[in-house]
């Protein structure tokens, strides 16, 4: 039996707005600096412009979701952490002892924890969501990571979790994850989507060292082969290689450029999952906001494969949204900047000497 | 006679704390993340830690201060911009309409505007305080720019502004400068404290063509030859080819490191007061954050000679504090996660595998 892809993976993307970014980019033309002397600052309200189909762009509702899973391919030893950490991790979010707890309260974001399938069981916690698929992925060294019909289960919680958030009058979204194990699936999908080899790509993750870091690579490399004639589309790959967090973000990142909601994309695993939701919709990133160079070595790699340079680079490698989040309050100046500046003719300010 | 230098220049600066940045190091590690994983939001916080003789560095009060003043030199057409914007932008600062007014209220920081001496004269207007040395600098291609006295007139008020926001209890100084033609100062000031070619620093500025960067190099080359033999000191230097704001700068970033200030150092010109702060009073840099590399050529060379590299690199070239308050949100996250992030131990979450 073949288990049907649901229609709504196919739906198309919104389109952006080509006059808003036309008025926005006029309207930066005219404000009391010299062009283009906000460098970033004025690129990113414009594209805040396209996105929301206005000139004078805002952002009044964030909603972060971390997705959490643990993954089969822990138990052969790719991560400096034990598989618990996943399942303690999504406790210490919900305690708000978590960097990523940190920052949605600094930003005042609405925080919510999907517990996907930790090994680990987890009593119920207020503000995390048990959307488990089953306790972590299979190890993905001997057989699928998942079934199909577990991956389009993952992809529709990261679609319910978008829908909720537009419910809820979201107007930037933002997704990251936790998971031991994850940079591992990450490096077998970017290796397979972007056709390069798995030593070009893979890294410490959260701490291994070049012993590790070989012997994860020279794993990845056997799952690889194993699956290599199953991995023919990009959702095959996610099944065969990937995590039940990398699926949810997957189908939020689709979602969101389905219903026009801006995303910004964290650092590497998010980064593969955006890459696949790029290859199950075309133009898909025409919605997303790339926030950090990653520390991650592949992360580079996947970058240039969306032609797009992050606008942070602090060598973050934590996951958890938390180079999405830090981007945040420099997305809210920006477009405070491009609001409420004020224009030569405003503030009889002399332009350029012609 | 000999104009007397002021004994506040050369009082020491104040000695940074050792024993929080240890403190601070330990709770780093401790923190439930990676070690390091934060990256350089780990390492604003250490900083700030040994700033502040504190183990929980905190910003609540911050100061703007925006030096303006006019330059000899910009009658030799070395600027995309009229000599009269430098006036304008005074009074679009007072009103809100430009970037770092906007980006002050956004940062709910309190911005005073230093007028240090404009061509033309303003009226007096709220927010801004006048401190006119003269009616801008002379043209250094003729004269020196300053007399020694106007040179520590310009200095003081940048002391004085310091000791200000210290009084109403500033715990972070931002400084910023605007004065049309002032690349031109900050570029041959720079060329003789780093011993480098005007070629290899000079940039558009504003927005000068090719044509008139090749101008403004010949010009500045020519300013350097004929004060060459009095540029023997660093304050000689500054009263040659300085401007009254880019003394301001000077002396504030001297007076922050004596009375232990944590300041945000901006773009190219701030840069080149930065530099000339360090050459008059050893290690004053220890209380400067490098906020941003600015798009004018010039400026990495400066911050090689600093071996710093400032956290942002957005394109920037605006001035006004505009790219080291765009840090200030940065600085708070990183202070924040610090401060409120659960250690291993409290949130019970298990460490590296061994």
């Amino acid at each position: 039996m073949t288990t049907q892809i649901p229609a709504w993976l196919s739906s198309p993307i919104k389109p952006l707005d080509k006059a808003s970014k036309q008025a926005a980019l006029e309207r930066q033309a005219n404000l009391t600096k010299p062009a283009g002397s906000l460098g970033e600052l004025e690129k990113i309200a414009v594209k805040f412009a396209e996105m929301q189909a206005t000139t004078t762009p805002q952002i009044n509702n964030i909603h972060i979701a971390v997705f959490a899973a643990d993954h089969g391919i822990a138990k052969a030893g790719v991560s400096a952490y034990p598989q618990s950490v996943t399942a303690e991790m999504v406790r210490n979010f919900a305690h708000g002892g978590a960097a990523i707890s940190v920052l949605a309260k600094q930003l005042d974001a609405h925080l919510s924890v999907i517990n996907l399938g930790t090994v680990t069981e987890i009593e119920p916690l207020d503000g995390v969501e048990d959307k488990r698929v089953a306790a972590g992925t299979a190890n993905f060294l001997e057989q699928p990571a998942m079934t199909m019909e577990q991956c389009i289960h993952a992809l529709t919680v990261g679609q319910e979790t978008v829908d909720n958030a537009l419910k809820q009058g979201c107007d930037l979204f933002i997704a990251g994850e936790m998971g031991i194990g994850n940079t591992s699936s990450a490096t077998a999908i970017a290796s397979v989507l972007l056709k390069r080899p798995v030593t070009e790509l893979v890294g410490p993750g959260t701490g291994l060292n070049d012993e590790g870091i070989s012997h994860k690579a020279g794993l990845l490399i056997k799952a690889i082969e194993r699956h290599q004639l199953q991995l023919t589309s990009p959702i095959d790959i996610l099944r065969h290689l990937g995590g039940f967090e990398i699926a949810a973000l997957t189908g939020a990142y689709i979602h969101c450029a389905q219903h026009g909601l801006p995303v910004v994309i964290d650092g590497y695993i998010s980064t593969a999952a955006a890459l696949l939701a790029e290859k199950m919709l075309n133009n898909c990133s025409d919605w997303f906001v790339f926030s950090h160079q990653s520390a991650e070595p592949g992360h580079r790699l996947m970058m240039h494969a969306f032609k797009q340079t992050p606008l942070l680079d602090f060598g973050m490698r934590l996951g958890e949204a938390s180079g999405a989040a830090s981007l945040v309050p420099m997305i809210k100046l920006s477009l405070a900047l491009h609001n409420e500046m004020a224009t030569f003719a405003d503030a009889a300010v002399s332009g350029k000497i012609e």
